[in-house]
């Protein structure tokens, strides 16, 4: 029979990057830097193991095996709000809320927020996922354009945009450790796209799944802690510095948007599980939960350290990157004259996978020149072979003529 | 600052019944049956050890702690297919999708489904969450008026929407010991629902949360299993037969939706946990599950049959009930004659927890002499003690003039 689907699902492809995942899950001896995945040793088995175990034989299993609060295991809640008062300066009223992930964050705001035509402004290049959800309850996702090389959305052209368009209901950022970008939004940039906020009136998510991950230097201020208004959703993840299945989000939200979240909540799951919520919260409270993550700091760092060290012995003249502080990712451009189709088929044929621009940007298109890396799940060996392989791709990427001239 | 919300997250109101749950769970020695929980012993706390040790001892941590497909564990995937052909007669050759419990089941199939303004028919009374997710992407749910005695909608009243109403996308049913009713709609009720469904063109999403919880005589027909035309979309849950926190629930549709519904459950939040998938794969295979629920219905039907008993020691001419074969709940009516309010104050004050019809019906009305009782959680002596406090407050919720009349 003829099935006729809602419009708001027509809008939606599935991932690029999640037919590329397939098709590259199939392929044995791929080197990836595709994904956004945590490499297995970082999964902290032992510590899971003896808190399992310490769940299935101490603690009442009404605790973790029976239906819950919507807005998730008060303790958790806890652990996670006083948790943003230490790691970052976040000691606010507000509540946090536990969600399936930081995706299932987003997809709750813009249910709440978003009336079909409604738009969220989002930077150019960013997480197919967030664009998904928009497009998921009709609204439209509109690109602000992006200087890249200072690591920021272009001021001038979001007050352009915050001024003409009235449909604008938020802007969906990631300043801190960019997906795809790395970058993050220097601290007077942040400064500015909350006054502009303020001036036209208009809310702010800013979504934070990598911002645990510092290697240099100090946290830039979070847009939620400038947050004098209420404006601010902030969402964040466990899924990099836990595990990516526990499905384990959060976002915190004035209180009169967390009314309407936690109904979205449970009309979408009822509850994120509990098992893992409790697992967590017992790790936070009683198993050294920062030591894990410091260690899994200094792991990343020397994996980043490995494909930057890579990547600066590329000829200048054919890629440049700007270097992350932190995070999953390196974005890198190919030279203008370079002709992308040409080196990601160089690329695929020495099963060598990566993100092409294209599909982490808000229209899929423009962006054949940017590539983004992951170091976090390949090994060292991998980040050494594997940037070798993006070297060669872009000497046969390199134009004759080209090659002629210089 | 002023928000300002999506206009259909402002028709939901939070779920009386979880506004009912969080007050009766503040207060000590309260008998509930208002619920729809497993009781903390029908967790197989053992198995569930076991195998989770075997999980973080000897199962690759891929498996259960990293990102996955959307779609679900391909085993566990298998597993229910193998499952379903089994325990009911469903040897097609359409996939299921895992969800987080057949409530994201529902409202992932709204989201393909339904544009704001489309309907979907539901019984007159049936579970709130359903008929929320069906406000919540800016549909409407319409209630099928229900001729209770005879355990099915009404047809005729079925066909006259069917009819006139040209916005119906698809009719949504809970066919098998219904909530809040607990009962079943008869095999020959069922063709004729599925016969009007195809006259009219239009999808049935058949919700199964109970099914496996058959305590006499045998399994009615699933409309699935009558589906020559790829018309119904059919949900289980293991959330009554496994743990209601793992949040495992699957939906089984045609290829075309599958699409659809694989892409919807990507974006709301990338897949189900793993760790729970992998759990009960492996509890199916290799871990007698099915005895299991062997034993659970050994149990419940022990505790259904003492509901059973003490309602019909209560006087017939001031409530009636339809003694369901299976499920959760049973429903009962109270004689027309008799005051609501004052019935249930007097639960309130004697502190047994029911659920009134009025919660559980699409209008939220017209039920007031309805109410819902579950029998899985309290004991035997809850059960006992609770409906004898019913009995004392049907009583009190007899009009003087009419003890004076009778």
């Amino acid at each position: 029979m003829a099935y006729r689907f809602a419009n708001r699902i027509k809008e939606l492809k599935t991932s690029p990057l999640r037919e590329n995942a397939s098709k590259n899950m199939e392929l044995k001896d791929v080197i990836s830097f595709a994904y956004g995945f945590p490499p297995v040793e970082a999964f902290p088995m032992e510590t899971l193991q003896k808190i399992s175990q310490k769940l299935y034989t101490e603690v009442d299993p009404e605790t973790f095996l029976q239906y819950g609060a919507s807005e998730g295991y008060p303790l958790l809640r806890k652990l996670v709000k006083e948790r943003l008062a230490t790691t970052a300066n976040l000691q606010n009223e507000e509540q946090v809320l536990i969600t399936s992930g930081s995706t299932q964050a987003m997809d709750i705001a813009v249910k709440v927020l978003c009336n079909e035509g409604d738009v969220v402004l989002c930077e150019e290049q960013t997480f197919s996922g967030a664009v998904n959800a928009i497009k998921g309850y009709g609204a439209i996702p509109i690109p602000i354009p992006m200087n890249v090389a200072e690591e920021s959305v272009d001021l001038e052209a979001l007050e352009e945009l915050l001024r003409f368009d009235q449909r604008i209901k938020f802007i969906y950022l990631i300043p801190t450790f960019q997906n795809p970008l790395g970058t993050s939004i220097p601290l007077e940039k942040r400064q500015a796209i909350y006054s502009l906020a303020q001036k036209y009136d208009v809310l702010i998510f800013e979504d934070d799944p990598y911002g645990d991950l510092l290697y240099y230097g100090e946290p830039i201020m979070k847009l939620k802690e400038m947050d004098t208004d209420g404006r601010v959703m902030y969402a964040g993840s466990f899924s990099k510095i836990l595990a990516p299945s526990a499905r384990l989000g959060f976002i915190m939200a004035p209180d009169e948007i967390m009314e309407k979240l936690a109904l979205a909540k449970q009309v979408s799951d009822s509850h994120t599980n509990f098992y893992w919520q409790v697992m967590l919260a017992e790790f936070m409270q009683n198993h050294q939960f920062e030591e894990h993550v410091s260690e899994l700091k200094l792991y990343y760092k020397g994996k980043f350290e490995a494909m930057i060290a890579g990547l600066e012995a590329l000829p200048e003249d054919k890629i440049q990157f700007i270097k992350p502080t932190g995070g999953y990712f390196i974005c890198c451009k190919m030279a203008d004259e370079l002709d992308p189709e040409t080196f990601y088929t160089a690329l695929d044929e020495a099963k060598v996978a990566v993100i092409p621009g294209n599909v982490m940007s808000v229209a899929q298109e423009g962006y054949e020149h940017y590539f983004r890396l992951n170091f976090t799940k390949p090994t060292l060996s991998e980040i050494v072979d594997g940037v070798k392989v993006i070297g060669e791709a872009l000497k046969q990427a390199t134009p004759a003529s080209y090659k002629q001239v210089i």
